[in-house]
C-alpha cells in the first residue's frame, strides 16, 4: 500500500519518469485556505540547487486538480500533480543488467517480478518525496499554533556540514548525516498506547522517506546507558510539562505536552561518482560500475523539510482523532 | 486504535488488573497445527524471576477461546486470553494525585478524560506485552523456514549484563539496554517502497513495545557517518546477497535477501525504589515518591522474546500480503 | 476480516460451541457510564423462547472483560464475552458427510480448506448475532438522541405475523419475513459521496447479519417504477426537512435530516424439519436429509433488534468521523 | 473516505467541473497488460448520446499517468485521469439558493460547511462513475475467465424500456429503472462469515453508485415470503452447484460456485424538465424551480457498465484475498 493514515490519509503514486508524480489526501477538513502558491516555500527548501545537491531541476509546481474550490479546501480529496519534465531516460538504460549497489533496482525486479518502471528509480525515486512534502504543507494548516522545525544536525559525522560536504565532492563519494526535528504546542495525549503509539505513527512515516535507516526520540539510544534516575523526567505543573526531556515529548506512546524531538540517520547518496563492482546479471560476474547521471553528495541536505512533513502528517492524523474522540483531555 | 496489520491483523485489549488481557488474530490461514502448549517457551523468555526482574509471577497460561478446532487454525478469528491472578490493586491507590516520572499516569488521564483504569498502569501496562508474544509465536508458525532472534547485547551501557545488573540492583536503581534482533531466510521483495516499508512496519511495530525510545536498521546511525563508499553493499549474486549487510537486509524499503539485522533502544525502568520528586496534582506542589510494588531493574532482560515477536508479526502480514500478488520474485 | 468501522471498530469471533463468542470494540470513547445489566434488554428481544424461534436456551449473560472501569468505559478496547453453555455437539457430527442445504457447511469446508468448525455452524453461526446485538447497545449509548426502532412487518409473505408463524409450525416448515428499521434525529450530513455512503455502510453491515438477502432505502425498489416528479422529495425548510420521504433520509449518499427508513428481507430459516435432498458427500449420490436439533420455524421474529444494532453501529461511527471532521454543519 | 478495498484499493477524486477527475488503484498486480484503449469498450457503454441520455458529450479518454510502463502495469499505484472538457458551469450558478429536490447540493453545503464545489453537483457528479468504470476494467483483467453481464431488465416499471423512455421525454419527466447482474465461474469460497461478506462488500460498493437505492441477491425480497422447504437449494455435486439458485450464489456469505445474481433499483434522475418546487434559502419560502442544463431521462440506461465494474472490483480483491490464504479450496 502507498496510502497511509486514519483519518488524514495520504496516497502517493508516480514514477521519477512518467509524466506526473502527486498525491491524494482523503480526509482533509474543508474550509482551509489553499492555494499553488501555498506548496512553494517548502518545495523550494527541497529542492536540489545549492553545493552537494543533484543538478537536475524541476519547476516542481504543484497542480491542484481536485478538493480545492475558490482557494479553499472542499473536505473532498484532494489531489495535486508535479509534472516530471527534465527528464533523461537515456542515463538509466545500462541499469537493468547492473544494479546499483545500495539502490532498488534489483528489489524493485523481485518485488515486481520485472514490470517495474526502471527509469531513474521508477517509483522508488526519491522524486516521489515531493508528494510528502505537498502533505506535510497542507497537515501543516491543520496544525495551526504548532510549530516544527527539522534541520541537519550533522553530515559525514561532522557537525561543520560545509566543511563535509566539500569533502565529499573532492573526493567524488557521498556522506549521510543526522536530522533533528523538533515540534512544540502540541497538546497532551495524542496517540495511543500501542500500535498506534506517537513513535509509532512518526517513525512508520520517517521510514517512508528514502535513505533513513534509524530514528530515537528524546535520549533514544543515550537513554540505554541510562538509569532510571536520571532519565525519568520530573513533571513539574498540571499540564504534564517536566524539568527534564529525555522522553522526547512522548511518555505511554502519547504525547506529554512536551516538545517533540527526535533524530533520524540518514544513509549516504547511493550513487557515486566513484567506480564500484556490482554483479552483471547477464554474465553472472562481477563488474564495474560507473553511474552516471546527476546525484546529491548530501541527500541529508535535503532532508529536513520531507521530516517535518511528514511529522506535520502524523499529528494531522492525531488532531483529527483526538477531536473524534472528544479531544478528551482533563479540566484541571 | 489497538489493532495493527493489513492482513495479520493482531487486536489488543485488557488491563494490568482487570480479569483477562488478550488479544484477536483476524487473518490467521487455517490449518497450523496450534495448541496452548505451543505458546509456553516463548512465554516462559517473556516471564519474569531472573535476577533484575519483577518478582510480580503469573502463571501466564494461555486460553484459547476462538479459532482453534482439534488442534488446527479455524481460519477465522483467533482469540487468546491470559487471566490476571497476581494482582494487588492497594499498591497503586495514591498514584492518582502523583503521577510516577517516565509513567503513563498522567498522559492516560488526559487521554482518556480521568475514565482509565489506573491499576497497574491499566490498559497500559507492559503486561500486554504478553499478547504480543502471543501473536509472535503464531506469526512465526506462518513463517516457517525463517529464523528470528533477538538477545540483549547491552545493559547499562556495557557489555557485561549481569554485571550491570547487579549494579542497578545494589543501587536501588533501573538500567536500559539495546536488543539487536537478527532474522534469516527472508525473500526478497516483501515491503513497500513507501508508506509500508519493511522499515516503517516494523518500527511501527517495536515502538508498541513499552519503553523502546530508538530503532536503527544494518548501520543505522553509524551510516550517517559513513561515505557512500563504504555503506553501499556489493551485490554478489543473482538472489541479490551482499558482500557486506550494512543496509541490514533492506534497500528501497523491501527485503533484499540478506540477513534482516536491526537494534531497539530500551529505556530504563520507570519504576525505581530510589525516592523521586514529582508534582502532587491536588497541592499543585512537588512532592517526594517513592514507588513501592513490584518492579524489574532491567525490563530489557525480558525485551528480546517480544522484539522477535513484533518482527514475527509483520514479516507474516509481509508473506500474506505476497502471496496475495502471486508472490513475484523474478524467476533468474 | 471480521472487523468492521473506521473509529469505532468492531472486531467479532467465536464458534458456536466453543468456550465464548465475542466482540472487542476499539474505538469506543471514554467516559460512557456501561454495566452488564445495561445489555440484557436488547438481548432478550433477540432470545429465543418465542413460538416459532428455537428451543435452544442460553443465559447469553455477558461479561465485560476490559474497556471498563467502575462502571464506565476507559477508551481502551472495549471486549465482552458470552460463554456458550447449552451445547449438543452430537446434534452435528453427521453434516460433515451431507452437507444441508441453505447453510454454510459446504462453503465453509471451500473456504477453510476443512479446517472449520462444524459444530452448529461454527463461527458461522446465528449465535454470533449476540455480539452485534452488544454491539449495538454500545453504539447506542454514543447516539444519545437519536431514536431507532425495528420491526417484523411481514412474515412468509403475510401482515399478520401470527397467523403466518403458527403455519409455519404446523407445516414442519420455515418462512421469511420484512424487517423495516427507522431512525430518527440523525443529523444532516453523515456518510460520504461515494464508497463510504451512508447506504453503502449500512447496507454493507446489515448483510453481515445471517440470512439478509436484500435491503432498500426509502421507495427502495418501488422507486425503480417511479417517475422524477413523484420521487423527488420537495425541501420544505433550511434543515433539509422534506415534505415526502422517497429518499429514505438519505440524498448523495448523506443522511439529509429526515427519518432513516429501510428494509431488509430476511430468507426462511435453512434449518427445518420437512426431509429434504442434498449430496452425499462420500458418495457422491443425492440422499435424504432430516435435520434435527433445535431451530427457529421463523429467524425473522429475531432479526429486528440485530438490525436496530447495525443500524447503530453505523451511525456511531458516522457520528465520531463528523467530529473529527468539525461536525461540519451550516449554521443556517 | 473515498477508498474502498483491502487489496485491489481503488481512490476515487475530481469535481464535475474542476480540471480532472480520476482514480489510483492502490494494489494491483504487476503484469497486466493494458493500454488507455482497453478502456473505450466499457466507457463507451456508460456514455450520453443515446435516447434518454443527457446531451452532454465528453470524449472520456482516459490518461494513465503512473503505474504503467510499456503497456504493463507496474505493481505500483495505477493513476487515471479524465479531463473534464465541456463544462457549462453558468447552467448551475443559481442552485446555491434554492437547492434542486432530489440532488445533494443542500446536504453538501450541510456535510462540508458551505465549501463544496457546487458546479455541477462538484464531487458528487454522476461523472465519477468514469472513475469506476475504468477501475473496473482493471479489475476484469485480474478476473480472467470470470464473466460479468449486467442488463437493465425494467425501466418505469417497464419491461419494454424504449416505450417507456419515449414515454418520459414526451412528459418532461424521468424514471427510474432495474439493472440485474449476472456473473460466472466464480469459485467457491471468495467472501467472509460477517462483516466483509460477498453480499456487504458488493451491496457497499452498489451503494457507492448514485441514485441506486435497492439490491437484493438471488431471490431477494421474494425470499422474504418463501419457506425453506422451496428457498433452500439443494446441493447436486462436489463442486457446491445446486438444483436452483435461490442464494444467488452466495450462501454463508461466500460465494457458493453457483451464478452470483443481484439486482439493483435505480431510482429516477433527480433533474427534470417539469417544474417543481423547493426552498428558496435566502428568503425561506417555497419557490418554483426550473431545471435547464443537460440531464438524462432515465440515467439507469447507463448504469449497466457502471454495476458490472463495482462487482468486478469487489471479486478482484476476493481474489487477491484468497490467494493471500492459499486460496484454500477443498481438494475433493
Amino acid at each position: 500500500m502507498n496510502s497511509f493514515g486514519r483519518l488524514f490519509r495520504t496516497q502517493l503514486f508516480g514514477e521519477s519518469h512518467g509524466p506526473y508524480i502527486g498525491l491524494v489526501i482523503d480526509g482533509c477538513p474543508p474550509g482551509i485556505p489553499l492555494s499553488e502558491d501555498d506548496f512553494l516555500a517548502d518545495l523550494g527548501r527541497r529542492k536540489a540547487g545549492a553545493r552537494g545537491t543533484t543538478p537536475r531541476k524541476e519547476d516542481d509546481l504543484p497542480q491542484i486538480i481536485s478538493g480545492c474550490y475558490k482557494a479553499y479546501t472542499c473536505g473532498t480529496p484532494l489531489t495535486i500533480l508535479f509534472a516530471n519534465k527534465n527528464v533523461r531516460p537515456g542515463d538509466y538504460a545500462h541499469l537493468a543488467s547492473i544494479p546499483r549497489p545500495g539502490h532498488a533496482d534489483l528489489v524493485a525486479q523481485q518485488r515486481f517480478g520485472g514490470f517495474n518502471d526502471p527509469r531513474g528509480g521508477g517509483h522508488f525515486s526519491g522524486r516521489l518525496t515531493l508528494a510528502l512534502v505537498a502533505g506535510g504543507v497542507v497537515a501543516k494548516k491543520i496544525l495551526s499554533g504548532i510549530d516544527i522545525s527539522a534541520k541537519l544536525i550533522q553530515a559525514g559525522g561532522q557537525k561543520d556540514i560545509d566543511l563535509a560536504v566539500e569533502q565529499a565532492l573532492s573526493d567524488g563519494d557521498s556522506i549521510g548525516g543526522v536530522v533533528e526535528c523538533r515540534a512544540n504546542n502540541i497538546p497532551a495525549g495524542w496517540g495511543e498506547p500501542f500500535f498506534d503509539s506517537a513513535e509509532s505513527v512518526i517513525s512508520h512515516l520517517a521510514f517512508s522517506v528514502p535513505a533513513i535507516k534509524g530514528i530515537e526520540f528524546g535520549s533514544g539510544f543515550q537513554a540505554a546507558a541510562m538509569k532510571g534516575s536520571e532519565h525519568n523526567d520530573p513533571i513539574i505543573n498540571k499540564k504534564g510539562e517536566t524539568a527534564s526531556n529525555n522522553s522526547g515529548g512522548i511518555t505511554g506512546g502519547l504525547t506529554n505536552s512536551n516538545e517533540l524531538v527526535f533524530r533520524v540517520a540518514v544513509k549516504p547518496t547511493s550513487s557515486i561518482a566513484k567506480k564500484q563492482k556490482s554483479l552483471n546479471m547477464e554474465t553472472g560476474k562481477m563488474a564495474n560500475l560507473t553511474i552516471k547521471g546527476r546525484h546529491d553528495a548530501c541527500i541529508a541536505l535535503r532532508v529536513p523539510v520531507v521530516i517535518e512533513a511528514i511529522t506535520a502528517i502524523a499529528l494531522a492524523d492525531f488532531k483529527l482523532l483526538s477531536e473524534a474522540f472528544g479531544g478528551a483531555t482533563v479540566k484541571t
